[in-house]
């Protein structure tokens, strides 16, 4: 569009905040599993499959939505607020071409699975009202879960599905740990929100490679969990 | 999915009604659209763009959700209702494969624009309160016009980009009015909403075939607004 030019991926202006940090790559992250989501509506192998692929969009466009609302709270226009991250996808999703509609299915769920896990994460580290406003506009259990029962089911029907699935969410999730840690060590904001959300314990003092290495650590744990819920060897 | 296997296109149970009819059609087109726009919204060329296709997206699934409403409240499941429209547009798919972005959002505006007229003037054959209730759930003037506004803006600015997609409307739409012809002849209760729906001044009492005429007519005269707004040729 001439109006909008494609964005190059730079710096966030200085002084943009630590909360439009994490509201932006959180509403960029949901455009993103939107597109995957849509994109895999068509071709699901049955009516009842593609019925859930459009409820489950819906849920993230409003939950975009959300957050959204909270980067316009603060004057910031849907696009400004994603800008600073538009193309810190592309990379993934090169690298990760999915070859059926499962594995499309599957790098949604993992992928921005991890991507989102992230996003928490981060708004953890936020002042105390602030991070509630963030989760809060990031929750959909139910939705996860419906995106994961579809993969469980496909699983349970057929057992060389799930091998195939489990290697691939092995390939996919690499990729999403390379992505968060590339976003942790190059944005300082993220850096600075993961220190913050570090429970005190785990020595909060140490070298930012800590903190990086701790993120990592809670990210993996969650998506263990999740290739749990679906049947999956993590 | 094992619990729902692959549904082919099969006639609606005896009984089920018009009502149900249109409704499921027009659901179901809104999955199909629902789709389209899916696919396309993570290539947009830029993030502008990405995020409109997004908020369509979100509209067309909400419009969809109140059609879906209107079976439930006659006792009928989503899956159901679409069930007897299953693989309808796939002939049409297969038959306009896009080249690009920009031919990829056309289809969708044009093509499924079409269908959706023709939901709307069957809908018009439908006793009053329910054709008000039909038509109601499915407009959006709004979201019409979004999509139409991103064909107009990129056509201003290409007239090259204009040209082709002129073209390219010309085949979208012969396959559009070549499946409404075919709905239209092989649902006996689509001929007589069509009929019902015609203004009484335009021989009622004709054959089948006018009564086909006349819709594709009104189709085709729709169709030619909506390629006016964009600023290309019909």
């Amino acid at each position: 569009m001439s109006e909008q030019p494609v964005v190059p991926d730079v710096a966030a202006p200085a002084g943009r905040g630590p909360l439009l940090e994490v509201v932006g790559l959180a509403a960029y992250v949901r455009l993103g599993l939107f597109g995957i989501i849509g994109q895999h509506t068509w071709d699901a192998p049955d009516l009842a499959s593609s019925q859930r692929m459009l409820a489950i969009g819906l849920r993230v466009g409003e939950q975009q939505g959300r957050l959204l609302a909270i980067g316009a709270s603060h004057g910031v226009e849907p696009v400004e607020l994603m800008r600073p991250f538009a193309g810190v996808l592309d990379s993934f999703e090169a690298r990760t071409p999915e070859s059926s509609w499962w594995e499309g299915l599957l790098k949604g769920v993992v992928g921005h699975g991890v991507a989102s896990d992230l996003c928490r994460l981060l708004a953890r580290g936020l002042p105390g009202d602030l991070a509630a406003q963030v989760v809060g506009a990031m929750e959909y259990t139910d939705d996860d879960e419906r995106a994961t029962s579809i993969v469980r089911a496909g699983v349970e029907a057929d057992g060389r599905l799930g091998s195939r699935l489990a290697l691939w969410g092995r390939r996919v999730v690499g990729e999403s740990l390379s992505l968060s840690q590339a976003l942790l060590t190059t944005r300082p904001s993220f850096g600075e929100l993961a220190r913050a959300a570090m429970p005190a314990t785990v020595a909060p003092e140490g070298p930012s490679a800590d903190v990086v290495a701790w993120v990592l650590g809670e990210l993996t744990a969650e998506h263990t969990r999740r290739m749990d819920r679906m049947g999956l060897a993590a």
